[in-house]
């Protein structure tokens, strides 16, 4: 990638593109405040038009729906992305009195880049100061939940979760409806109303992880765990190929937009360093990476001249970026690299692929194994959560739950473990791709070995055969996953195994997973999910189009393809569709049918037809209902 | 839709679009002749390049895959949809010498289309015999199954089934990936080769249908029942918003092309006798109707003027024209209908909402149900196969499982033993909107009500909130109910809930249900569908692109969104790809772990590994493997 003028990306920061800013269609963003006036939740209220006559004319109520997208949603929110924004946990962190801010980034390619006037002109021009705990302590959200402590991040995260809960609380049909629906949780423990409590519990336990920075104040704090909603995760970063820093915080910022939770910058460019710093900056929601790409770049790609004084060092010089979680490969061990042999697609992790590089050209453990005491004590001063990789995940579905795959899980299992001794939090990478019938045999393992830290899954893909269509395939498998009990779902995009996504692939890819995310609350029984179904539903059937649109995903999507057939604005209020027509709508029948079951008795009318029947099934077994049915 | 000139449609007929004909790309049409010269059973063959020398430079098999583009995809092929497909089980038909000519049609309203000289202009020119069992007898499969007549169908249908597993057979590293993944085929028994005899057995159990009205001979036999691979539908259909009889042509070679097992047309505009007859006499998949619709049309869409003479004569029109199986929403019961009052989507099937109407108009039962056995009596005389209308299925998660659903189906089972006495063949038709958790209960009632019947599914949307995508939101629940035990899964496209489907909605439906079925028949172990993944995965692992992309589904857009990153020749033989750009590759990093272990004995190596594992371990336990664990 070639370095931008500084002209042309302040320029742009004044100009971020229109798509990705404002409210949703019929949406606006309201804020919950907790029990400090700095502890501000911010959701997205989808308001609904009142029914029409024909359907009773009752008010229906605004929808409130949890929220991923920050400021940039907020017409009031002034949006200057060389700025960043603001800073919301710096007041939190600030009380917390356990770290100190230092005079330089102690990173010596951190301050090597800082220093360098030629990046001068693709730096942002915001200096945000650098943090680290004092005297080696701990900062982790974890640790903080151990001692007993109430975070005002767990707080928020209490308030965000429950988002729409109250509305529901009110509603005897809502309530109804789920004792006909009881969901499958397979071992979640979903809460009717999380508590600032129950986070902080599901925390010192391991079984939740608050990925939170120290150094990413701008972040507006969520959970990954499987007693809470399920989360997904979007990939952006630029290669050697394509790609620049202002497409990578656009993409970002469209990422959030469309549900996003969290963002792994996998870039593997150069200034990675310099992007990485306005993507943070400018991301409400934590920010992953894995500093294996950059160390790599550090040493021009050749993985055998990688060292642990180089991986250290860009740790740290990430960690006082401000990124929240790291995928760390400590478990591709080297006696699991020779099970790899066989298979037909080999280690398709690229982290994976370094370090079996690394372990067979020095014949040594891989070096994340032996040093990862040392990781915990840097990650535990600035709380970064590990996302522990699974560098030999399958490729294919050939390749699916075989033995170099659970033996790194076993090492994942162990490492967890000595993470949770440093109080460091941490979630547990999974696959990739699995045939549907042994979806479910990687969570219980996860599950058991690692002991309910919570599982990060991608995909799976369902099948290998569909290249172009790997957001669907993976949708499958993601959405059975995450209703086993996957805490958060890494998207996969239509570009998977062909290119770097591009925009709309990313939007693609996030809709996908939201679908998936949210088919598995269902299907888990999460108090709120259903909420919205119903809200949509009964839009639909109503014929209130606008609100059908607005309570959807995607609501432009939802007007773009219904503005095909029937572009003009009357369509929108029209009581038919181009389905069936003016004449002929079956929504439209139904309603009879409620009215003739409204004008007659329905006791009355159920009886006189329960005789009805017996009257026929009397009939039928006087014709002769003996069955011919030879094999 | 107004009346095309004829010129206009015999002009568009020899200029078919360009891509709906002709091979796909590195594809050709093969095939396999059986017992009889003019039994040919069509399939599609992949070439594949060799291994590069990197990979060995081993040859790879060419990969035969279940085709079900007929002669569309075969350039030797002549194409002319004025003349429609050659009639290849014509003499099959004749040699059973249990059916005869007629002289014209029998149905009313089929003579009076033919005879009305305005419509002269938009019929076919071609005129194909009407043919009906001799003497009102019986010229169903499930009556020659029963009798222990082997067919040319069934024979056909065994060959075309076992696509691709003679080459599996001859390769032993797939039996060894076959044990690794066994299938959890929850009660399907899928035989490893499928003999004629096989078919026979279970087209007479019930337990599968071909669809082949006798008079629909350019049929290329096909089976749907859960013992056989999964099939997915297409709907296609014009309503009297938009779409014409050209444009519904070319969207049923679309289909088809994509993988469409069988299409039905859901027409509801004028003129739809004739749209017909193009489809029917063009098509190489069965076509299914919903006779209710067109009935409607011919009472001018007031649902309480039907009658049964008027539905009677329409069953016969179609039948005679050929369409090869008919959703009959008999099960809509008066008792039934009160049940829906309460839901939040009412009744959402057209025939559904049609049949309540026209039983609340009359307060009398279904006529479809108490002229049940002669709708039996006409079916029985053509071969046209009963798909049991779920008219009642739940519209949203809501009214998903509930009374009024259960009580159809119950109604559903009791009707399949009627039209079995007949030797009608019969599939149950399912939902719709389903929570994933109440997916698999609906194949376990629908196997136990309806014995064993082929059930034939709605997707079901596994979320009601992603109106614009819900081809992936029921792709979901397609590919779940389709490992549970569903035979043939009916698509939705991204327009559902919102407009008409057109030729890219199509075939983005197409491709989504053709994932869903995939990997639905490798979670049932069945027993050719893994070759295809490990063909591509392969080519995939040894940067064989064009192979990747042609052994793909939808060949073209994988190399579309391939070209759109690199779209340089050079990159289709490239040894990286753009996702890691070219010095940083997994999947070459993965040759060096094979070639290091190839150089050092594998056996060795693992011993050597082992005893530093061990020696690891034991470092671990005395540093204190003691874990912080509090709650």
């Amino acid at each position: 990638m070639m370095s931008q003028p500084a002209e042309d990306l302040r320029d742009q920061a004044s100009r971020l593109s229109e798509d990705v800013t404002g409210p949703l269609p019929g949406s606006r963003k309201i804020y919950q405040t907790g029990s400090r006036p700095d502890l501000r939740v911010g959701m997205r209220e989808v308001e609904q038009t009142a029914s029409s006559t024909s359907f009773g004319s009752g008010l229906n109520p605004a929808i409130p729906i949890y929220d991923t997208s920050g400021p940039y949603a907020d017409p009031d929110a002034v949006i200057d992305i060389q700025s960043g924004l603001p800073p919301m946990r710096e007041a939190w962190i600030e009380e917390r009195n356990d770290s100190e801010v230092l005079e330089a980034p102690t990173s010596e390619y951190g301050r090597e880049r800082l220093s360098d006037p030629r990046l001068q002109e693709i730096r942002m021009t915001a200096v945000r100061p650098v943090r680290r705990a004092c005297g080696g302590g701990t900062v982790t959200q974890m640790h903080y939940a151990r001692a007993g402590i109430v975070t005002p991040e767990m707080e928020y995260i209490a308030i965000r979760e429950n988002a729409g809960l109250e509305a529901l609380r009110e509603d005897p049909a809502f309530k109804e409806l789920l004792k006909r629906h009881p969901g499958e949780p397979f071992g979640a423990r979903l809460p009717e109303t999380v508590t600032p409590e129950f986070v902080r519990r599901e925390v010192a336990a391991g079984r939740a992880i608050i990925p939170a920075n120290i150094n990413h104040p701008e972040l507006e704090p969520m959970i990954i765990g499987r007693n809470f909603r399920i989360k997904i995760n979007a990939n952006i970063g630029n290669s050697a190929v394509a790609s620049s820093i202002s497409e990578e915080v656009e993409k970002m910022a469209w990422a959030v937009r469309w549900g996003g939770d969290t963002v792994m910058d996998l870039s593997t460019g150069r200034d990675i360093h310099e992007t990485r710093e306005w993507i943070i900056r400018n991301s409400p929601v934590p920010i992953g990476t894995v500093p294996i790409y950059q160390a790599l770049e550090k040493v021009n790609g050749r993985a055998e001249e990688l060292t642990w004084e180089i991986y250290r060092d860009t740790l740290i010089e990430q960690a006082e970026q401000g990124v929240d979680y790291f995928t760390v490969h400590a478990g591709v061990r080297l006696p699991y690299i020779p099970l790899t042999a066989d298979r037909v697609t080999g280690i398709v992790s690229r982290g994976g692929s370094i370090l079996a590089k690394w372990c067979l050209a020095h014949h040594q453990e891989n070096f994340l194994y032996t040093h990862f005491e040392e990781i915990c004590e840097i990650l535990k001063q600035y709380d970064v959560s590990f996302s522990l990789g699974d560098g030999l995940r399958p490729g294919s579905i050939a390749d699916a739950n075989d033995e170099a795959q659970f033996a790194e899980l076993e090492t994942l299992g162990e490492l967890t473990k000595i993470a949770w001794n440093h109080d460091v939090q941490v979630m547990i990478e999974g696959p990739g791709h699995i045939p549907m019938q042994m979806i479910r045999e990687n969570v219980e393992r996860e599950v058991d070995v690692c002991d309910e830290a919570p599982f990060y899954t991608l995909g799976p893909l369902a099948t290998d055969i569909a290249p172009g269509y790997d957001h669907l395939t993976s949708a499958i498998g993601a959405a059975m996953i995450g209703w086993f009990g996957t805490a958060m779902l890494c998207y996969v995009t239509p570009k998977e195994h062909l290119g770097l996504p591009d925009k709309q692939d990313v939007r693609d890819g996030i809709i996908a997973y939201k679908i998936a995310a949210h088919a598995a609350d269902l299907a888990r029984g999460h108090p709120g999910a259903q909420l919205r179904d119903n809200a949509l539903s009964k839009a639909r059937f109503e014929f209130r189009w606008r609100d059908q649109f607005n309570l959807s995903l995607d609501p432009q999507k939802a007007q773009e393809l219904h503005d095909e057939t029937l572009p003009k604005e009357a369509a929108k209020l029209a009581h038919f569709c181009s389905m069936c027509g003016p004449h002929f709508c079956s929504m439209k029948i139904t309603q009879d049918v409620r009215d003739y079951a409204r004008q007659h008795n329905l006791a009355d009318l159920s009886t006189a037809m329960e005789q009805g029947m017996q009257e026929k099934a009397v009939e039928f077994r006087e014709k002769g209902s003996e069955i011919y049915m030879p094999q």
